[in-house]
C-alpha cells in the first residue's frame, strides 16, 4: 500500500512556486520577488536595498525542508532567503538576485548548508555580487555529528543546527553590527552547534513513489535532510533510550565535533522531519532535558520544540544541541518577526504546582459528609423518599434491561441498579440527610462513581445542578417551591449538556412534564404533596409517550420506527419510575402521620 | 507495509503525560498541575486564583490533538487546558481542578467542542464548580460543515474553528471583560465559524495498528479529528479542486452553517492534521485565498496557515472560514503569548516585488558585452592565449574521457570541451578582449552556460574570482603581476566554495604549483613569458602528481589506490593543459615580435 505517495498538491513542477504564493498570503510581511519559476526569492516587505543600513543576512537552499528557509525571514533573522527547487540548490543567478533585492551598504552574509551545490551556486553568487560591488561574507553551516570525521572535500552536513546560526546572525545584524562582526557571530554559532536525526519513514518527493527502504519496526540513525540513507539501521526502541543514543553521538569526545563538557550551558532543538505529530517531539524534548542534565551534567537554558528544519513527510526528528553563553542566549531571545520561530521559550520556572483543593468558601466536601446522629422531621421524609425512589429502580431492573436491549445496548436497568443500589448504601453512612441540598450533591456522587459513562455523568449533573439551586434559593430550610425550582434547574443542565429536548425520546421526557406540573400546581396554590403526586403521574405519561418518539441519539437511533413504537424509552421509564415512587412514598408518610 | 504504526513514544499509556513534561520543559511560562496520571491540566505560569483579576478561559478536551489544547495556554488566549487521554474526554474532576487553579474572582468560560463526552464532562465540572461559587460559563464549540443539518443530540462536531473561538474569548479576557461579555463574544465567534477536513491517510492511536481504510489513490472528505471515517471516499484530485470543493461545501447556502454572503469579510484557517508538510498546507492557502476573493466574492483579511488541531499522524488538513467583522479582527490580532497561536499574520501588502537589475555602480552587464572592432596590443595577445588554451581543452577531449572512465564518470573530456568550444565561440562575438576583467568574466559565463554541473559553476567562480582581483588591482591596463594576483584569487575561491586543497586530487592540484611559481617568479623579477612559461611546467608537474594522491570526493573516492594511481585526476589535467597552451602561446607571440 502506497500511502505516503499520496500528496495534496497540483502538479508538483509547481510546489515551490505555490508554496511561496501560500506563504506571502498568510504572512504579509513576506514578499517575493517576481521571477518565477527560475527566481524563487522570499523576503522583508519592510527592507530595500536601496535604504537598507543594516547587514542582510542570506540563506536558502533546496525546499522540501519547510518552514525552512522562507518561514524564517523577518526582521530579527533572515532578510531574503532563496529557493532552489525541491532537494536541489537554487541557481546562482537566483542567489544573485536576492543579495541584489535586500543588500544596502552595510553588506550581506550568507549563511550555506555545506552541501556541494549549495556551496558552488552561493559562492558563485557571492563572488558576481562581490564583483558588482556588494560587500559579502558567507558562513558555511556543517553540523551533522552522525558519522566520524570525513575525510576530504565534503565536510559535515548541514542540518538543522543552521536555524540557531541564522537566529544568531538575524539577532546580531538587527542590533546593527558591521558585515564582519556579524559574519564572526555566525561564524562562532556554527562552531558550537552539532545534530543527529533519527527517521522511521523515508521521505517521498513530489510526483514520485515512496521507498520502502525502511519495513516496520526499524528506524534509521543519522540522516541527512533530503531523504539519503542514514548511517545505520536499527530495531525500533522507546523514545528514551533513542534520545539517549543521540544525545551522546552528538556530545562524543571521540568525534569532538561540539566543544561541550559538563558545567556547559547549552541550548537544546528537538525538530520534528515533517511528519511528526508534536506529540512525539515533545516527549522526546520532555526525555532529552533530564539526559542533558543529569547523565551528561549540562544546564539547559532553552528548549525549542517544533518543525523548523523538515525533510517533506518524513517522521522523525532531529536532536540539536548548542553551546551557548550568555551572549548566545541574547541572540537567541532577541525580538524577530520571523513568522517560523518559536516564541515562549526563553526563561526557566519549575513547571510543576500542587492541584489545589476546593476554595474554604465551599461549606463542605465529601470527606467532610456525615450521616446525622438524629434526622430532622424534613430528613425523615427525605430518607423515606429516596429510599422509596432507589427500590423503585431496583425493581425495576429486569423490565429496564428488556425494553433496552430492543432499542439500545440492554443494560439500562442494570446500570440504573447500580445507582441505586449504590445510594442505598452511601446513605447508610454517610449522606448529610438534615440538608437536602448537601444530600443531593451526595446522590450525584455516589451514582457516578458507580454508573459510568454518559447516564453517570448526567444524572450527576442533574443532581448537581439541583444541589446549587438549592443552595442558592434557601439552606438549610427547604420549602416545596425551592424542590421544583430545583427539578427545574436540574433539568436545564442535563438538556443544555447533553443537548437533549423535549421529545427526544430520553429521560427529560418523564422529568420535564413532571417539573412543569408541580410548579404549576405549587404557585396555584395547591397541597404539596398533591402537587408532588399529580406531577408523578405527568411524569409516567410522559414516559409512556416516548414509544411515539423517534430516537435522536445514541444506538436508537438506527432502529425501525416500528420497534420503537412497542418500547417506552427505558431511561424515561427510569426516572418516571423513580419520581413516582417518591411522591407516593412521601405522600404515604403525610397520610400516616 | 506497516509503518504508520511505528511512533517515537515509550509507553502508549504515558503519551499524554510525557507530553506535558516536554511541553513545560519547551516552555516556562507554562506549569502543569502535580496530579498525574489522573489531572493533566496545563496552565499559566503566572497566574494564581487567588489574585488572577481576569476571566479565565479554559479550553480541553482528548489529547491526540496537538498542539491544541495545551499549546495555546498563555496571557490573551487560554489560562488553562484540561488534557484527555487520546481521543477521550477528561474527567470532571480533572477540569473542576483547572478552574479551582486558574479561577479568580471574575469566573471562569468554558469553551468546549462540541462531543458528548466533552459536553458531559465540562457540563459536570461546570455545575459542581458552580455549587463551590464559582462563576462559571460554558460555550459549546461546532464548526463541522461536512454533514447536513443533524437532527437530534449530537450536533456538528467541533473542529479547528474552535481556535479562532478560543483566541477571540482569551483576547476579550484579557481587554478586562466581565465573564457575560466574554462568553457572549466566544458565543458570537462560534456561530461564524466553519470547517470542513479532508485527509489522505488515517491517524494511528499509540500503540495500536494502523488502519488501512483509505487505500491509495483515495481521500477522505469530511471527516472528524478522532480518526472516525469521513462523510465521503472519493479519488484524490488536484489540491486546487480540493480546496474548491471544500470551500464551497463550508460556503453552502443549502446548509447555511456561516452567515457568509458576498461582500463579507473572512478570515482563513488552513490547519494540518499532523502529517501534512508544511509545503503543502501552504499550498492549500495559496489556492484557498483567490478561490475566496474571486468565486465567492470574499475578502480575505487573515490567513493563518499551521497546524493548530490535529489528529495526531493523520495526513490531510482541515479548512476553517470565519466572518470577521473589525472587532473579530481586533481580537484575532491582539498580542498573546500562547505559544502555538500564528505570529505575522496580520495586515495585507502586495506580495510581489521586482527582480531587481544590477546596480548602477557595475559597469557593465552581460547583455552591454561586444567584441571590440580593434583589439589593443593587449587585447591581441589575450585572444591568442584564450584560444590556444580552448584549443588545447578541446584536443584532449578523448584523453580527459578515457582517464575520466577509469576513475569518474567518463566524461570530463566532452564536459570540457563543451565548454572550451563556447569559449571560442563567443569570443568571436561579443568578448571585451581589450578588457582583460570583463573578459574574464564573460569566459566564467560562457563556460557555466554549457558545462552544468559542479565543474561549470566551479569554473565560473574561478573566472569572476579572477575577474574581481583583476577589477581590484587596475583596470583596463593589466600587468603580469595582476594576473598572478588574480589566478590566486581565482584559486582561493575555487578552495573556498568548492571544498578542495593540495593534494586532494583536483584542477588544484595543477594550478596552486602554477601559482606559487609564478608569484615567486615576477616578484623575483624574471621575464614574465618565462615566469608564464616554467609557472606551466609546474602545472603539468602537479596535474601529473595526482597519480599518487588519494581521492576526496565524488566517484573517485571509492576506486582502488591501484587503479588511481596508473591515472591523472582528469580536471587537473585538462587544467595543465589549457595553463600550458597559453603560457605557450604567449610566448610564441612574443618570441615571433
Amino acid at each position: 500500500m502506497d500511502f505516503r505517495s499520496k500528496k495534496l498538491i497540483n502538479d508538483p513542477i509547481d510546489v515551490v512556486t505555490e508554496f511561496i504564493e501560500g506563504l506571502v498570503e498568510t504572512y504579509p510581511g513576506l514578499q517575493y520577488l517576481d521571477g518565477f519559476p527560475k527566481v524563487k526569492v522570499v523576503l522583508r516587505a519592510d527592507v530595500s536595498a536601496a535604504t537598507y543600513d543594516k547587514v542582510a543576512v542570506i540563506s536558502g537552499g533546496g525546499s522540501g525542508h519547510e518552514p525552512a528557509h522562507a518561514g524564517f525571514v523577518g526582521e530579527g533573522m533572515l532578510t531574503a532567503a532563496i529557493c532552489g527547487d525541491v532537494f536541489a540548490s537554487p541557481p546562482a543567478d537566483s542567489i544573485l538576485a536576492g543579495i541584489r533585492a535586500v543588500s544596502g551598504s552595510m553588506g550581506c552574509l550568507l549563511i550555506v548548508t555545506n552541501y556541494t551545490g549549495d556551496r558552488l551556486n552561493f559562492g558563485l553568487a557571492a563572488e558576481q555580487a562581490k564583483s558588482e560591488g556588494y560587500a559579502v561574507e558567507m558562513v558555511i553551516v556543517g553540523d551533522d555529528c552522525a558519522l566520524p570525521p570525513p575525510r576530504g572535500i565534503a565536510g559535515r552536513r548541514g542540518l538543522a543546527g543552521t536555524i540557531f546560526v541564522l537566529k544568531v546572525a538575524g539577532a546580531a545584524a538587527a542590533a546593527g553590527l558591521s558585515l564582519a562582526e556579524v559574519a564572526v557571530e555566525a561564524k562562532r554559532a556554527s562552531e558550537m552547534v552539532g545534530t543527529m536525526g533519527v527517521a522511521l519513514s523515508v521521505c517521498t518527493l513530489p510526483g514520485q513513489v515512496t521507498s520502502d527502504r525502511l519495513g516496520p519496526g526499524k528506524m534509521e540513525l543519522g540522516l541527512g535532510i533530503h531523504g539519503e540513507p542514514g548511517a545505520a539501521v536499527a530495531d525500533l526502541q522507546p523514545v528514551d533510550i533513542v534520545v539517549s543514543h543521540v544525545l551522546k553521538q552528538i556530545l562524543s569526545t571521540e568525534t569532538n565535533y561540539v566543544p561541550i563538557t559538563r558545567g556547559s550551558r547549552i541550548v537544546l532543538m528537538v525538530n520534528g522531519l515533517g511528519a511528526t505529530p508534536l506529540m512525539e517531539l515533545m516527549i522526546a524534548a520532555g526525555k532529552a532535558v533530564p539526559v542533558l542534565q543529569l547523565e551528561h551534567g549540562l544546564a539547559v537554558d532553552r528548549v525549542y520544540t517544533g518543525s523548523f528544519m523538515t525533510s517533506l513527510d518524513m517522521a522523525g526528528f532531529s536532536i540539536t544541541v548548542m553551546k551557548a553563553d550568555q551572549k548566545i542566549l541574547n541572540r537567541l531571545d532577541a525580538p524577530t518577526k520571523a513568522p517560523n520561530w518559536p516564541v515562549g521559550a526563553d526563561g526557566r520556572l519549575p513547571a510543576k504546582i500542587p492541584v489545589p483543593l476546593p476554595q474554604s468558601r465551599s461549606t463542605k466536601n465529601d470527606e467532610s459528609s456525615s450521616r446525622p446522629q438524629q434526622l430532622s422531621p424534613q430528613g425523615y421524609i427525605l430518607e423515606i423518599a429516596v429510599e422509596a425512589a432507589a427500590t423503585a429502580v431496583i425493581n425495576l431492573k429486569d423490565s429496564l434491561n428488556e425494553w433496552d436491549s430492543k432499542v439500545g445496548d440492554g443494560d439500562c436497568g442494570s446500570t440504573m441498579f447500580r445507582g441505586a443500589s449504590a445510594i442505598l448504601e452511601d446513605m447508610k453512612k454517610y449522606y448529610p440527610l438534615n440538608d437536602p441540598a448537601e444530600t443531593m450533591k451526595e446522590i450525584g456522587s455516589s451514582v457516578r462513581k458507580v454508573m459510568g459513562g454518559t447516564s453517570g455523568i448526567l444524572y450527576d449533573i442533574f443532581f448537581k445542578a439541583a444541589y446549587a439551586q438549592l443552595k442558592a434559593d434557601c439552606n438549610p430550610i427547604v420549602i416545596p417551591l425551592h424542590w421544583a425550582n430545583a427539578l427545574e434547574a436540574a433539568i436545564v443542565a442535563v438538556s443544555k449538556y447533553g443537548g437533549a429536548s423535549a421529545g427526544y425520546r430520553t429521560l427529560l421526557d418523564a422529568l420535564i412534564p413532571a417539573s412543569s406540573v408541580l410548579k404549576e400546581k405549587l404557585t396555584g396554590g395547591e397541597d404539596p404533596v398533591d402537587a408532588f403526586v399529580v406531577s408523578a403521574e405527568a411524569a409516567v405519561a410522559g414516559a409512556e409517550s416516548t414509544k411515539s418518539m423517534r430516537a435522536q441519539a445514541g444506538r436508537s437511533s438506527y432502529v425501525s420506527a416500528d420497534i420503537l413504537a412497542s418500547v417506552p424509552d427505558p431511561g424515561a421509564m427510569a426516572a418516571a419510575s423513580w419520581y413516582q415512587a417518591a411522591a407516593l412514598a412521601v405522600k404515604d408518610k403525610y397520610h400516616a402521620s
